[in-house]
């Protein structure tokens, strides 16, 4: 069915008896690319029934908020990106997440989770104040609940009219935490599916009354729905509050928000509980394995995330303070194994990347020694809490920054290529930038001994070869006579700075393992007047900027030449294509040191 | 009495019934020394009771957190800080704000709103960890309830054994917003005190039974309040809720702290009512006016908050699609007429700053054209949503940033020194400086046919020369033979250099009134090889950095000096001085340009 389905408007054309089977092709489909190219599988497969039934019910011209965006796939599949689905996540094919330059009607770009809720009541009240009157609708998974910019959104709702969909599927990307979120789920009866089947067997059991029985149960229950149940959470907010759904029921769905869209006119809530994985049981069995599935036939190897398991695992073992936190991604960070072993030690606080770091400050402040692992990308939200919290005052936290630099596939909300400048202008921060394995075990374990706070900023994979730090950069080639340096910061730099010295008379190579501070003593010795600088990171306020300004204070004539991002966004694609397209690969990098020792 | 009190065990030796007397002393300080060095007076005043009473009932080595912080000066007077008082937010004297490195009995240095709670947490998490026994207590005014920090720390204190106190006095810095704090004060029922002074009377007035039936049935409403009021949102969070208790009635205070330390072992919410502005007439009938006070003597002139407040009400009138939100500060980032004229499109988000950043994107995405009006501290809230959500799809969104640079007696947690640098990071953002007030209106104004963003950054005053803003940078003085030119942002820089200038032969002087993009035009026209560039902002990724790289990139060998804060972070201090200390004064500057001079 799904391949008579070219555009919004022929879906609108199906009976609703028919939305079941377009939801199975969808699946389906899901579970054959997905599994092919890579990407948010488990997600996904919970709401493709949402998805079809609000394209179904709402109007081209209304707007649907995505939240953390990762599960718009079966979206894109329904609006006109189907037959390129295969291209998912790849170099010049369809993003991973709703994308305005892609396609319009994917409305607002999302990728951090709990900005939906902001956004579509913006885009509500640009609506009331230039006299429109389309529909807006935010969809956002309890995980997004336990962030606060959720909280502070759904606090200034108050008369606007808009639905907000709470799409609960028991889980972040690990598991909920916090009291808020257990307590929404109270309303979620444990039972609630199994005795709805069991009522629905012995009803439609019992000849010609059953039927009709359940039906008019049914009914009631669906009035009840629309109008009775109360919850006490968003009764704070003065939300009109409509649920429990099966949110896997597509009529159920169309039923509802189609009451919704016609009779409501003040904000509501329609709470649906979804099946993460829904359809394909080893991720329904495993959500959090599948929450993201590797791209077919790429291996992957030792990561950073299990050096850091190891490393603090025996950290822990040796000293009672060291503690754990992290925002609701404990496996993706390394932090599982922490978590069993050392349960009271350890801190998941929900994605709540602001409060994670002031929570740190705190049991820093109290004597113990956190270490906060969160990704690059998502430590942006704490920025103020780094400065005005941790740093001001100087406490020993180390922050784990995994996924630094290019991330591929995940595209421009993802990409790890602003920590090194937001951390960079922080007064009494280090920053410390591993390139193989045992430098960042070595790293993390060293942090221990620092009095303030150390930043430890690394890619998904480093190498495995062994290099010693003791804080000072490493000059990993040294030629005679040579006419420039290359600085490279991280393993995919210094490994591209390695082969352009082999390709090339004169280079060496230093790999830089400090960020902040800069290896002065390194600088000030140097013997070449010409450095070139790479890094995967904007220039701007980074790594080569900061050499480029120490030779300018201390009125050094050296020239020096930096590579990295030149102030744009980045795209999904392969790592590698990233690196080419920023000019950072081999060939990019072969060019410009060639010209450098041209002109020396 | 307040004399006698040299040390909190001074205090601790006090009968309750002499509290009052000493809170009535503590106030009549506050008034009288306040009004002479500024400072932040209606929150202070509030609070007295609370504080004498937090410090009569739990021990020195208790651990409590004061939210926003501004309220602390009865902890201070209480904390041998006393005789010093006058010397409050000067240069040398006492912070205006918790400072951990003036006192350890600060415990945790507070001054952006909405970190108590986690840091509260991390400390109560940190004694646990570490199997300590002292008592933790959050004191969070009702405007930080719309704060998402708040939240994502109320979601994680569990069973966590601490005490939240909030204090309720209906306002943020403006009016509260937001449903759930509107709700929240439900329970503050209106007639709350009235009611409770005629019982008093009326039952008092009665002989011989009056007194104790009075007394009884206050014994009944205290056990109550103990016990058995609940509190829907903060049921949500499993939390036990006390209240509601009038917490400008020290004596009361004391009988529920000592209750809840004594007894309690879950984590327990007080909720008490305070009125702002307490005992001074005028700062109880307008509580905003002297949220903040000026040191005495000080006369403010035009400042930047009504030149933009003339200027968006101008533009409102002539186009309906402007839009302006700010995060509970109207009056002091000159939107209060705005609010008045055009209610349908102003938006006081409460203390939401990432949210106001989110939302504004919504409102830009939908058509409408909206400024943001935040200080520049706040703002470092949101470093994300500003990235992510506003810059990633290129909206139209202007910035309007206030107390950029140095800010003076509010000190270290308030300093306007990094937004150059986070701004200059962002792709697709445009950063304008305004040195006067026909500047700052232009921009404005112009800001509206930008397709993208733009963040205009400005400190409270400017000067009031009229300069026509075309996108270039202005050369103020031009000199045959130069040797020197000064690049100068912001009004203050801007003074200082043209005054250099004056006292040197051969140096111009250029305002520079776009930190990005920079003025290419002119810089590779430039005559002089020697450049001295001036901003009150961290040198790591500011202004001076980007010529540095500009010139670099170029090729040009061309001398840049560049001065700026130079990775610290600045105390309190008069403006004056803080650019002293930086090297940024008349002297600084002057001596810095002659050595250039010398060797140029």
């Amino acid at each position: 069915m799904l391949e008579q389905i070219k555009t919004i408007q022929d879906l609108k054309r199906l009976d609703v008896k028919q939305l079941p089977e377009l939801c199975a092709d969808i699946r389906a489909k899901l579970i054959a690319e997905v599994g092919q190219s890579g990407g948010h599988l488990a997600s996904n497969l919970g709401v493709v029934e949402l998805t079809v039934a609000l394209h179904y019910v709402f109007g081209e011209d209304d707007r649907i908020v995505w939240d953390v965006g990762h599960q718009c796939y079966a979206h894109k599949i329904l609006t006109s990106r189907g037959e390129n689905f295969s291209s998912l996540r790849s170099s010049g094919g369809i993003s991973g997440f709703p994308d305005c330059e892609e396609n319009e009607v994917d409305t607002f770009n999302t990728g951090h989770a709990g900005t939906a809720i902001s956004a579509a009541l913006g885009l509500a009240k640009a609506r009331d104040t230039l006299g429109k009157d389309y529909k807006v609708v935010a969809v956002v998974g309890d995980g997004s609940m336990t962030c606060g910019m959720t909280y502070e959104a759904l606090n200034n709702v108050n008369d606007t009219n808009m639905l907000i969909i709470l799409n609960d599927n028991n889980m972040s990307i690990s598991d909920n935490v916090g009291s808020a979120t257990l307590n929404m789920s109270k309303l979620r009866v444990g039972k609630y599916d199994r005795n709805k089947e069991r009522l629905k067997r012995f009803l439609t059991a019992i000849p010609l009354v059953g039927k009709p029985m359940y039906g008019f149960l049914r009914w009631c229950k669906r009035r009840a729905k629309l109008g009775y149940v109360r919850n006490s959470y968003f009764d704070t907010f003065d939300l009109k509050y409509v649920g429990i759904i099966d949110g896997n029921e597509v009529k159920d769905l169309v039923y509802y928000l189609t009451k919704i869209k016609n009779n409501v006119s003040k904000p509501t809530l329609l709470h649906i509980v979804t099946k993460k994985g829904k359809g394909y049981l080893p991720a329904e069995q495993d959500p959090e394995t599948y929450h993201a599935v590797n791209r077919a036939g790429v291996d992957v190897g030792l990561e950073c995330a299990q050096v850091v398991s190891d490393t603090l695992c025996r950290l822990a073992e040796e000293r009672s303070d060291v503690v754990a936190v992290c925002a609701a991604m404990a496996r993706a960070t390394g932090l599982d194994a922490f978590k069993d072993k050392f349960e009271d030690r350890f801190f998941d606080v929900g994605i709540a990347e602001e409060h994670a770091v002031t929570f740190a400050a705190g049991l820093a402040k109290g004597g113990a020694r956190p270490f906060v692992a969160i990704y690059s990308t998502f430590l942006q939200r704490s920025y103020d809490q780094i400065l005005h919290d941790v740093a001001l005052q100087n406490l020993p936290v180390t922050f784990l920054i995994d996924r630094a630099g290019f991330v591929g596939d995940d595209g421009k909300t993802h990409q790890g290529l602003f920590d090194l400048s937001y951390l960079n202008q922080i007064p009494n921060i280090k920053i410390w930038t591993p390139s193989t394995y045992s430098e960042l075990s070595q790293m993390i374990e060293t942090s221990l001994n620092e009095k303030g706070s150390v930043a430890i900023r690394y890619s998904k994979c480093l190498c495995n070869e062994e290099r010693h730090f003791d804080g000072r950069w490493k000059v990993l080639r040294k030629v005679e006579n040579s006419k420039l340096t290359i600085f490279a910061v991280g393993d995919n730099m210094i490994c591209t700075a390695l082969k352009v010295a082999d390709a090339l008379d004169g280079v060496d190579v230093v790999a830089v393992t400090t960020v902040k501070p800069l290896d002065e003593q390194l600088l000030n010795g140097l013997q070449t007047r010409n450095i070139l600088t790479l890094e995967e990171n904007v220039l701007q306020g980074g790594f080569g900027q900061s050499v480029v300004a120490y030779f300018a204070r201390n009125n050094r004539e050296i020239s020096v030449k930096c590579l990295g991002v030149d102030d744009q966004f980045v795209k999904h694609a392969k790592v590698a294509e990233q690196l080419l397209q920023n000019g950072l690969d081999f060939d990019g990098v072969f060019k410009v040191a060639s010209e450098l020792l041209s002109k020396a």
